[in-house]
């Protein structure tokens, strides 16, 4: 039993195993569907609506390949780790809610993606009867052969490789098309570590640079930012009204709930467990079709900001390297103050600053190991001539000012 | 002032007047976003999730290159004419309603979308002080040279040569690529007629073969099938509701509004006319958030089909030359009336029949004509050793039963 | 011991047995480097400089999918019979002369390339003491099972899968392009026949269509073979002038050999059998650089033609349906003999007519058949609404006149 | 008038000046076909196998590009301008010998190619009447509108653009690849001088990374070297057995002229000028065709050496930091002695060390310079968070030792 996908990154993606078939088929994971992969940046690149479906199907093509040239090369990896792998990174993301990262933090305040994943794997695991052990193990970095989880969540993770490929191809910006074919040739497993032969020196500074260019050209585009941070004033101003008593009808019944209970309750991760379920139903659609709705609700700043984002008038943003003058703030509040008839607390949903931030390579969280020829180990910022320097392994932050225009 | 706008397809687009910048903003248009350019064809290529949007910035794209090369090649197009040419190729499909071709004559029955897209044209025209009145005329055909509707609407339009391109690349079938650059050069007006240079032939016939096999491996595809009559039916099981006066809530207000009214309505032109601003709020998230609501709705049979869109739990269809027995037809309705308790007629929802119609060539409706260099002019289907031959030119019908898993 | 190869077409090619590495390495095969796989193509697809050494390695390439796929849905290929078809395929072309089919019978008269192939094997095999037998029995199809022959050769091999990709790849003609990834997964073998499952029907026709594109398109192209019909007449001339004694200097030593030897042999697969060492050293450099010597030969017709060539100064070429009239032809041999002080006969080296014949899909030869899922088996030409039909089944034939301008 | 070609690269070259289509087909230029793009990369990259011409002819379509784009920001380029500077890089390299790079200043000495593409173009201006004065003051940088030099011969020159595009297309070395469309867009002209536009940085650091790859991995590759280095041996064991009247025959006429010549010349530049049609008619066939025929020289050096480049059998390359041990050298060098029979000078010609040297990025030779918003100018090494950094503005240089196996 056996299924082909066509997927215009890798051409086919197959499937052969029955229980791979079967988690697909889960309608946790087909509510992935639901989610783009990467929120409002389409709003900016109209290509970039790809779903995190396709992603994490792509992922586990990518984790397919990487065994098979790991297997290669001699290393060991049984049958049942072979299902573990490619399980756990067909579900690493299965934890994501409406707009992933755009509103991780604000609609399920307190409990990261990652967390949420897990949730779902342990329940899914008791209804496939201990079959998704191997998986979570691998997941929670508690398998006894550490590479395994590497290849799911680390600098060079197959999870990267994908997001990178697929978010370059369905945005069309052909600069950050990374080589991930010849990368997994260079995988090599050493001491239960997973590193790069040598000759892979230069993919990886090549993969490096076009992450680099992908999160300042791309995903803080300034334009997308703008979007996306309409959707938390959005969100921020519903739980607001509701905190007030001003019910923000309009949502779906989902989506109204976790609003409404997230600003009650007290252990959040319990929270999640009770409603696994109904967390599970929340997508895309319930946030979008509500702000629809909120784009005609009584309430001037719920409905402004929902016309804003429905109609693609977005949030102006402007970066800087240094934080904005106090003064320049007060201004544009000001401004928005007399135009819209606010007050200076509810002028703060139209004119706000923050910062941005992204690390080239942070040798610090998890290196990329170069394997030299002669079995020495260096990693990639520390070799003979590195295009990756010490200076880039350190944050870059920069500021932003956000407004109506 | 110009914008440049990342396309996967071809790269770049560019849009360098004011009017059609302003136009691409326009609320109307921007709802285009919320509109799959293949309905749910993405539950089967899971990368088909462009939009309708997408679209028709790739087609304004086409006509871009369409123009200047008819220009190198000395046909006249005035400037006036070149932004009626590109707005008119922006805005042709701009009629159409949430997940178009699979809900046409669905939702809004009784109107076609170019109906639509030209009552949306008439009142823009209104709000842009009659600057898309050239536009509309090419659109309509009133416009006195006619290959510029041609290039809008015709065998070889940039409508189908931008689909096609688009559809196969984000489905990843790449046996449905074209060659719309190669076309593209080989346009020529003769007599105000549009048609292709000679050395252009081969080029033609691969375009109507790529369009063939998108269509029987794509559009017809037998999950897509599957998944959009299971759209069909359950609109329809809504609207039955409706008039029994079960009423069927979840629905957005939009979405409650036409399924009610065209129940009611005499006119139905007249009813789109007058809630124009109504229906150009309707998209995908209105028909998909509602599904989901009506997913536990306690009309079993509206709940259960609901539920199965969803969960991508999907009709099974097949195909075959004949139609189908009654015999095997009331056999499967007995076995769904006994499974889900059905009485003879709600099986209807679960069991159906019907015809898929596809021409591989109509010389009939408009032709695509070779221009030689001698100066004569023949049909495609007409030249020596044609591969489209006389037998294509009739449609193709295949009889399909669609049931309930 | 493995090796990796950078493909552009394909991404990587890997060999992962000593004997093909072995193979690879010997000159007889590292000579296809020097000829070039389109002849003189690229003198009007100036990317088309691809060599027989890079299309064999692709062919093998895809042979060791095909191979995989076909194991996977339960075919029972033995690790000795993949290493014999892939050796099969990797030699094919291998007897392959300069210019390969450009000056097929010209140079090497009698005496096929794929004869040649099947001698240059036979050498190879003794020295590798018989394990190049099963490749052998494969090639000649006297191997038992008949469907690796058929991967080898026949109307679906991947030969002709590889050709076709990778002369669309380097012409950048992409309406050649095929889907050989698709047409991969689709083959299945029953009763010893290779077949495409019923869902490839469309692939296939797109195949057949590309095929005949390239053909027409491409491979007889009026420049393409305006320059190899100059070098089919510099040959002839070359002969004439060792026939009667007036030596051809300036030909390299192997060169010079044949060209004299065939004129007085009697049995000529004897000849090369004798002199395949010789034969093995013969590529494109011996003559083109011969060209380039005979540019300024003493002989005038040699000269002109031979400078014709190099400085690309091509025969032009029409095409029609009909034999050219032979008024027609006289005129322009008396043009020439006016303008270039020439006899009637020498003439005939600067206009001549001839016959290019090519046929879309031959079902006489090697069918392709298709499996359906009731388990019948139609030829692709009679299945329901066929694109191929009869006519498409019988040889197109093209008269054509070529001349110096 | 006007010619389309086909190229895989950029899809279709547009050419429409009868000048540059007379050029175009002028003996010198067709040349370029007969000299390989690079060399022997393709020895072990088998696609890189396009020429000159094909380098050239995509350069000026980049060029093309460069002045549409530049003319629509409102720089102005007048028709006589894009003439000249649409020869200028059609012909920059029209002074390369055969085997370009790898024989610069062996077989041609103390003459670079652009000291000869210069003299060719002053000799075609000659017949050309004049017409080539404008392409040849952009050429060398006497033209008074510096950037059209620049655009022709700088740090972002359109000929950088096409080789890195091209060669990593023919060698599918994926990660050379370059984002030339968007570079192109972000061009701009202040002062006179080309720059590039802020948000154009990320692609700018995409380009000096991807040469940076093609460098070390690829132009530098250690079989492509050590096939290079068996050319430049073979070549200087030539003209030693020239000069000491043991005749090297078996070479063309052209070469041997040449081989011979420079021996002899006080002024080089004064002999290629006397003899540039000879020159001209030199390539890589007279090089190639030769070396196949010392292959059977009786200096046993000479054949040695020869037989090995044909028959692929190339000189080990190793690179280390630092110089290699004098000891290691000579332990190979009396390796190679007894093996071959040589004595130690002989020797030198299979044992030998050198220094390879590239540079990212260098400032102090054409600056790449970005212009803010603001309006002010910045190196793209001396940005905020800068990729390009100090230390990799100066030369890498590597150590190389070449071997015969």
């Amino acid at each position: 039993m056996r299924k082909i996908i066509n997927d215009p990154v890798y051409g086919f993606i197959t499937i052969d195993h029955p229980l791979i078939l079967s988690i697909i088929a889960h309608p946790y994971y087909q509510r992935l569907r639901r989610i783009h992969q990467m929120a409002f940046a389409h709003l900016v690149y109209p290509g970039a609506v790809h779903s995190r479906l396709h992603h994490s199907l792509g992922a586990y093509h990518l984790m397919s390949c990487a065994i098979g040239e790991l297997r290669n090369k001699g290393t060991i990896i049984t049958p049942d780790e072979e299902l573990g792998a490619k399980i756990a990174i067909l579900l690493h993301d299965i934890g994501h809610g409406p707009y992933s990262h755009a509103l991780e933090n604000e609609l399920i305040p307190h409990v990261d993606h990652e967390a949420i994943s897990l949730l779902i794997m342990q329940t899914m695991n008791e209804q496939y009867k201990g079959q998704l052990q191997t998986a979570i193990d691998i997941f929670t970095n508690d398998y006894h052969k550490h590479f395994l989880h590497q290849l799911v969540s680390g600098q060079l993770d197959v999870d990267r490789m994908d997001y990178l490929s697929r978010d370059s191809f369905f945005t069309g910006v052909a600069e950050g098309v990374i080589s991930y074919d010849r990368i997994l040739k260079m995988l090599v497993v050493t001491d239960d570590e997973l590193m790069i032969e040598e000759k892979g020196i230069y993919s990886i500074e090549k993969f490096l640079v076009a992450r680099r260019l992908m999160y300042w050209q791309v995903y803080l585009h300034k334009a997308v930012m703008g979007a996306e941070m309409l959707l938390v004033k959005i969100i921020q101003r519903a739980k607001e009204l509701l905190r007030k008593g001003k019910i923000a009808d309009g949502a779906t019944k989902a989506l109204n709930f976790f609003l409404a209970a997230h600003e009650s309750a007290v252990d959040h991760d319990e929270l999640i467990r009770k409603h696994l379920d109904l967390f599970c139903s929340l997508d895309d659609y319930d946030v979008m079709c509500t702000i629809k709705n909120w784009s005609s609700h009584p309430d001037k700043i719920l409905s402004t900001l929902s016309r804003c984002l429905v109609d693609r008038n977005l949030f102006k943003v402007r970066f800087q390297g240094e934080p904005f003058d106090a003064k320049l703030i007060h201004e544009k509040r000001c401004d928005i103050m007399s135009r819209l008839d606010l007050n200076e607390e509810e002028a703060g949903y139209f004119v706000f600053t923050g910062e941005a931030v992204n690390t080239t390579y942070d040798p610090g969280d998890e290196r990329i190991n170069i394997l030299f020829k002669d079995g020495s180990v260096k990693d990639v910022s520390e070799i003979d001539n590195a295009l990756i320097h010490q200076q880039l392994a350190g944050p870059v932050k920069k500021y932003y000012i956000c407004y109506y225009r």
